[in-house]
């Protein structure tokens, strides 16, 4: 499980880029509205990992959307955490779960889904849509409106 | 709690940028349908704040959806408010439910959402949802339809 | 209320414009279909009226969706309602409420809602967006699709 | 009521283009997975019809979207079928529902809606949007996603 | 030729709509920059005039570029001018050309265009575009973009 | 030729439909500006013709753009002869040029260009560019920003 | 039915084109995440096949999504599986649910859709929606967003 | 060099598909405006070859532009033409200038030029633009308007 | 005049926000192509200062492109230097100037423009745009492909 | 200066990813069309490489217009020479000068241009314009029409 802090230690520090998500750190913050049912968006356009097979980069545009309870994820730990993954294999789907997953484990959040928008391979790109389950009562959840795929014309 | 005043004050009136939002103060109107669920909406796309840490500048693009009850939200009133968080140092999150939180406080309104869509920082934008609880019955709710944050290409 | 007439009495005529919605007229057509539970929606681009306060002129894209029960409202005897506001001043809200609430009176449809997309003031337009109550069972009921108003950039 | 041939007449064949809807045939094709409950759309952007007051051309944006039965409409009959209207006067409201209710009775589907999207009058275009009731359980039914008029800028 | 001031009287002033353009005012402001050549772009979405022969509405997108000389013209008063062409009748050719003649008499600018974008008429927008000349050496004057009109669908 | 007046005889009466180009006429208004040089810009996306070999109808988007030099064409007539062409048989190059033609005999202009934008047939649209020469010094012509064919996706 | 493989047998190989779906092969690769309901979204922008009664070629976009029960479909199989429909004649309808029913007796998935989006044909595409039944309890399923076709303008 | 016919001899006969580029065959029709300099377009969304190499289908949407010296090419024609290289194997580059210079020996127009965009390969899409020359004195030449691929986000 | 440091001296450091444009500080970077003519843009939609007359915040979208000479101008510095105007009273033409020129100080550029998109204030917004003069022979300078403003609709 | 191959080396064989551009290897194509003036255009919108300062990584869509003279570039191994920047530290307009370069020394085009458009750092992205002179005569050079960053709203 990625290791958490409660408590930003990266922030305002300068830090190296961790050489795997078994590596990197998530930086937790107190949650200024614990009683609130609200959703947090971080939208991730620059996002690369390797293909396990080929070794070629792969590369995705990441959506995470989650209801905090007791914890914030500090935003420059998640962008480290996020770069983690530069020379880390794994295909499409297990890639993007274990992002949710990690998150997760480390916030506990009240819900999270996330999007996974691969760059097409062979023509074809793929989409992973993840969620812990169904969204929490009250939460006001936007769609995440990342545009399909079009080839060209 | 944000002051209010029952009746336009500012309207018409010149009007200094208030220091804080502690010092910005709203002016009611009297809803004139008060006995109709509706929804008024409000798009602030000319907002910035400070970052509590660093103090450098923060900005995002607020909409603010709101059933009134008794009261409307004077328009200039409420810009002076928004404004008066260009010296405050606040993070996102809880930057953008204090505003929906002081609205609700001074509104009482029958429902109210807030929307901020923060520019990135890092490579990654955070958006903030919250509302104040399922929305009333019968109420037309458009979602607000800011587009998502796509990077570059 | 606004004076209706059953039967097209304005189309084919030459119509000055009406002085005021207090002195329009709606022309009503018999609903063809009138077993059916359908829509019909009106999109009125070219809508202006003046603030009750300033004098000033104030613009709005105003979308209409009804359900009709035993009337249609002719079109061009809605053209002229809605351009009876010219000279007319009101509040945002109060200006999109009573177009709705005069169509109400007129039609007696099954059900009926207006958006309001009134342009910015100060920066900040305001959408107003109300219904007559929940929609009927088996309505088909597409959004509006206007497009949220986004600033520069 | 519009004829209906079971089995593909006009395709391969030279058709004339039919005086009215009135003279316009159907052919049916039976369809290959009559268990399954699927949606077929048809968008017929090339459609018009006569003003039936001023015999002044009008044009519509029409979408089909039905959930067959036992039969599948042939789509060079259903185009031969629209281009019938091209000399027939009627209201908007009528046109669309007429369409609508002629394809049912020549198909039994276990659904159908249209949407008819037509050009503005008097600067102000009036949509129709009719179905034959609620969607039937387990039907996929996309929005059918055709832009809201926005008049100019 | 409408009336100017050297130094803004509008601005800051209650003002009130002038009753047409012959007796709307323009106020100048001293060029801080005289001896550069560069463009300065209106963007007025809210123009409405009358059909000189209908007395019916008329609305347009009008879009001013222009490269001053010694005077700017102050924003608050081109708005009121703008507004003063509410209760005039002329025809859309006619109307884009008087805008930009009266900015000229009244500026002396370097160079000016209009582009006027009506809505459709009859289902057809008539847009008109006029400039003082060839723009002057040296000028940067990116194009208006105003997108093309496109019926539905 | 097609037949012209010299003063608007169609504005403000009914009209009928056109059996034919032939039979249309266009109403001519004496150019109010006739020393400047400037664009007229008419939209036209109500447009259909026959197809001369099998008679079934033909779709376009219609775009023309002129140089006015005595005589501007009143829109009204410009739509009733484009109308005219509703039971014309013509191939996509010979009825874009057509039109242009006539228009130019007509108007005699400074200068004249159109946009024929066809609807696709056999899964390829045509479109059509002709102009009467180059361009007038000083004229101001902005592209006409139709946009490119895609297919799907 | 279409054969599989459990296990990646064409990935990193050199695979010919099949030269039908019925000589087609599809990969199987164990889901790494068994217990989790979630999306697997495939576009497919490059397919085409034959119309079965001219023998001409049809084109279609096609998206694919799926929620994994005990294997993921391989996507270089999958390619190559919708590459074998180029020699293959079939109506429009019965292709998309084809490919769908071959995918659901390959994978056997908790849930399956399928949307075909086809180029027009006589002016008029079909699409087609068609999915294995309501979808999953907790299953994120955003809409596919392929836009509607428009015609032209 | 591909065969032609003066006159159209595949309108309206039923046509099988040519089974290469070499065994197509194009139909002339006379150009009704021959001392015209102007420009028709085809756009062709639907285009597949193979790759020379590896067999695989490859995928673009191709844009050709020209100026007719004395003959048009029928687009029917056209279409059988370009469904010729449905098994015919050749680079990217090489079969969009085959295409053109094809079409140039066909036809020997004025001018000519070829857009083809091809669906990306290893994530990068190439796009070739070849003209004959420069264009004519006196042509009328919008740019293609496709959309730059952007990959996700 | 903005002073200069010839190396970056605020990258990587902690730095306050300047109190105006006269306290910012730029840095400068060697051009590592000192004989290259190329271009560089930076784009900040970040930018907010007050207007001069009522103390109110303005708001801009600034888009800066420049040829360098010697010196590139190091970004971290540009942007606490566009963060210093945050107090700075100006109006919208002569601050869009003072930034282009401060900037042609500091690095003596072979050419600079500089695009500012201002906020609408009633309901107008302004466009500036300023070069230094024609650009540099062989200079690449895309168009800067701000939308236009729009109103609503 | 980057090694290239006379003939496809890496086409079709495995291939690791290059440590860094110096050690990653060209292929070139003999060009088939080398008497004609035409362009290639590459966009690769998976780009990465870090910050030579904090190694961070950074993010860019990088577009590449060239028109061949002998030799065209495989676009396999342009993939692989792109690639090799994962791990190399360079600035914006350095990374982005260095690729065209390489590619020039490489090929010998006729003419080449490189649009480095770089992801926001500090709410400010940077684009890198370049080309190696004037284009060609008689070359056609479409934009490449990458869209302007907007930040939010
Ligand atoms: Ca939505
Ligand atoms: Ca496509
Ligand atoms: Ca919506
Ligand atoms: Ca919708
Ligand atoms: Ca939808
Ligand atoms: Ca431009
Ligand atoms: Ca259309
Ligand atoms: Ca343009
Ligand atoms: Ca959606
Ligand atoms: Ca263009
Ligand atoms: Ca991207
Ligand atoms: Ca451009
Ligand atoms: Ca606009
Ligand atoms: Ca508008
Ligand atoms: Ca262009
Ligand atoms: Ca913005």
């Amino acid at each position: 499980m990625t290791k958490t802090h409660k408590g930003p230690e990266l922030l305002g520090r300068k830090a190296a880029l961790p050489a795997s998500p078994d590596e990197a750190e998530l930086d937790l913050v107190a949650n200024p509205h614990p009683s609130e049912t609200y959703l947090v968006r971080f939208v991730a356009p620059e996002f690369t990992s390797l293909c396990p097979v080929t070794g070629q980069p792969d590369f995705a545009h990441i959506v995470i959307d989650y209801a905090p309870a007791e914890w914030l994820v500090e935003s420059k730990s998640l962008k480290l955490y996020l770069s983690s993954y530069r020379n880390h294999g794994a295909f499409h789907e297990d890639c993007t779960l274990r992002i949710a997953k990690d998150l997760v484990a480390a916030l506990a959040p009240r819900w999270l889904r996330i999007g996974g928008y691969w760059y097409p391979r062979g023509g074809i790109p793929i989409d992973v849509f993840w969620q812990t389950g169904a969204p929490p009562q009250g939460l006001w959840l936007p769609d995440q409106g990342v545009p399909s795929y079009r080839g060209r014309g």
